[in-house]
């Protein structure tokens, strides 16, 4: 890991000013070149798309361009800091779009943190992307925002906080019951923190495992208890969760769980927690930089699977194993809605990506820097898109 | 000139999808990669940008970036195709821009037509940009959506097809003045169409010239004549030009005018016209793609200096030596507003790019093809905001 990394960042950023830049795929060095590429030629596929819509995913870059869109309202673990601030996090999820997956994704911040507004200005500049990735928008906002815009425009829309937090830790837990042997659909989960990726975890689980229970910052989430229930969200949650009714705190929920999933704050799961879970039990401890708990920590009392989002310890889990992946295979399967399916079937292939005999509790998931993981996600969520593997198009 | 050139233009879009692609300007292949320009490294810029907002141009691609606008209402000759098949022009200046002056731009078109909405919507997606480069929209909604900008946002607005094409024509006088020995300050000018282009060209040019003469759709414009006058704009207008109050349609205009300016429609300039202008007359007939009149038919009938919008023609008066090379100066020197001294300091530079002793009937304007071009005008328009030439950013 690099010494003084805030440093040499701010260091990077400013020698390149910014990390995205724009380039011509197409020659422009004659007379010839322009009157192709630009007047009067280009008035041939402008006429194209005025008569046949559909058109513009075969004349212009729109098909694989992304929109990374953001408010700033909940950027990183630095909160609501702008659409300017947030610009640098929207340039890099824009670069590993490129580098992991070919897609290319310009940085959409917007000035505005007022949900029609977002939502009106997204849908006018849908024209010219392929989908829209959202990203850094609080919660409940942003799921407001993710569920208009999927009526609205005719494009896909993908909360990445959400979703793609949600597809990494199912992919992982995957794998992580297959180390422990336990059966997915007996697994018992405990979700520290319920806002965007709790909640959409919570969400993408419910259909596969036992039971859920969210905790957010009045204790768990329980559909009696008014007070633990802070937005409709949470009033939605609490009707799909908490089979058992429990009351409590993070230590009441706990006990007796097989799996402990963190996307709230540094330290918050103690060692006598996790001496009260289940036998094997599985930790994703993802507060970023510093966890929930240390692997170490957990597994000096009784942890059989730990994961972090960091990428100095074993088993990271992060979005950018699956955002590249998903969208390429969106794109060229050019669908309007990533659907459940969908989701569930990128979270198999990340999951499936690690042969069997390779799988410990070490190695759940593969490397972020694997360039290959992106076509595999692509390759699974095309095929079950529409059916078929093409590989021209994936 | 490619015979098949709307045929060829439509394969080569097909072929690559669209014009503009994404690049990376850091390496992302190693763990200490992706911990500078992405988590957790990325948090640093962010704070700093929170904490000092003019660090956005340091810190992200904003200070090289160019939205270029579109509602889609007025595309080339082809009218009000709407923001999908408006992406191929958009996309054709965004790789303008860079090729010729280094500059970043991407395509921003917009689904609606509403002015306050545009007006709104551009405000909203501001902070990713440099600059804003409006395109392709109708007269008279772009100069209240031009106005309304620089007024509401901190990065500069220019309407391209406006004052592009002002600055150009300026530029092609100043030459076309010289080689027939008149006097810029004593020439009369028609301008034939008075949307957004005629209309900038008149405003540019009436305190450069004697008198400037515009022809609408229903005759000169004349401020006692209500009918000539269709919107706020040409009542504007009608005070500023037409010293002589005349009266009729171009017949009645040209006659005895120094200069033609056809923004219009094909062969609207008769020989007959042509014959009753003053002596050695100049003509720029830039309809596209056939022009207002043809160089080897107006200089029959006694024009001295012919220019037409054709790149297979001599004297081609074309936007895209204006706009790279206008960003590239104004983004250097981050000034906020392109006021008309950097409009002027462009017209210069540009018509001074052709050495004295170069000048010629058939030479009055650079090749759009020379990449030097852009250099030299926004050199001019830094040094013109600044008072000096840096050479490290321009």
């Amino acid at each position: 890991m690099i010494k003084d990394v805030n440093g040499e960042s701010a260091n990077l950023h400013a020698k390149c000013r910014g990390k995205v830049s724009i380039v011509s795929k197409v020659p422009v060095n004659t007379i010839d070149d322009l009157s192709l590429v630009y007047t009067p030629g280009v008035a041939e596929p402008c006429r194209r798309i005025a008569q046949n819509p559909e058109d513009v995913y075969t004349y212009t870059s729109k098909g694989n361009m992304v929109a990374v869109v953001s408010d700033g309202s909940a950027v990183l673990g630095l909160g609501n800091i702008g659409a300017k601030a947030a610009i640098p996090v929207m340039e890099g999820k824009a670069i590993l779009f490129k580098e992991f997956a070919g897609v290319d994704a310009v940085s959409v911040c917007l000035d505005t943190q007022d949900s029609k507004e977002i939502i009106r200005t997204v849908q006018i500049i849908a024209p010219n992307y392929g989908g829209i990735n959202l990203e850094d928008i609080a919660s409940p906002r942003c799921f407001e925002i993710e569920r208009a815009l999927k009526d609205l425009i005719d494009i896909p829309v993908f909360h990445d906080d959400q979703h793609g937090t949600a597809i990494c830790v199912l992919a992982g837990i995957m794998n992580a019951a297959k180390v422990v042997n336990k059966a997915l659909s007996e697994l018992v989960i405990v979700i520290n923190g319920c806002g965007a990726a709790g909640s959409a975890i919570a969400r993408m689980l419910i259909a596969e495992v036992s039971d859920i229970r969210l905790v957010d910052i009045n204790g768990i989430i329980n559909k009696n208890n008014p007070k633990t229930m802070l937005n409709w969200n949470h009033e939605e949650l609490a009707n799909l969760t908490n089979k058992k009714n429990l009351v409590g705190g993070l230590a009441e929920a706990v006990r007796g769980a097989d799996v402990f999933v963190g996307v709230s704050k540094p330290g918050l799961l103690t060692q006598d927690m996790v001496r009260t879970m289940a036998n094997d039990a599985i930790v994703f401890a993802m507060a970023n930089p510093t966890p929930e708990i240390f692997p170490d920590e957990a597994k000096a009392v009784g942890a059989a699977v730990v994961g972090t989002g960091r990428s100095d310890l074993p088993n990271q889990i992060n979005n950018a194993l699956v955002f590249p992946g998903i969208f390429k295979g969106v794109l060229a399967a050019r669908v309007k809605n990533i659907t459940e399916d969908l989701k569930l079937a990128a979270a198999k292939a990340l999951s499936g990506y690690i042969p069997a005999d390779q799988l410990s509790s070490e190695n759940i998931l593969p490397s972020v820097l694997d360039k290959n993981v992106a076509d595999a996600v692509a390759k699974a969520v095309y095929t079950a898109a529409v059916g078929t593997v093409n590989g021209s198009h994936v």
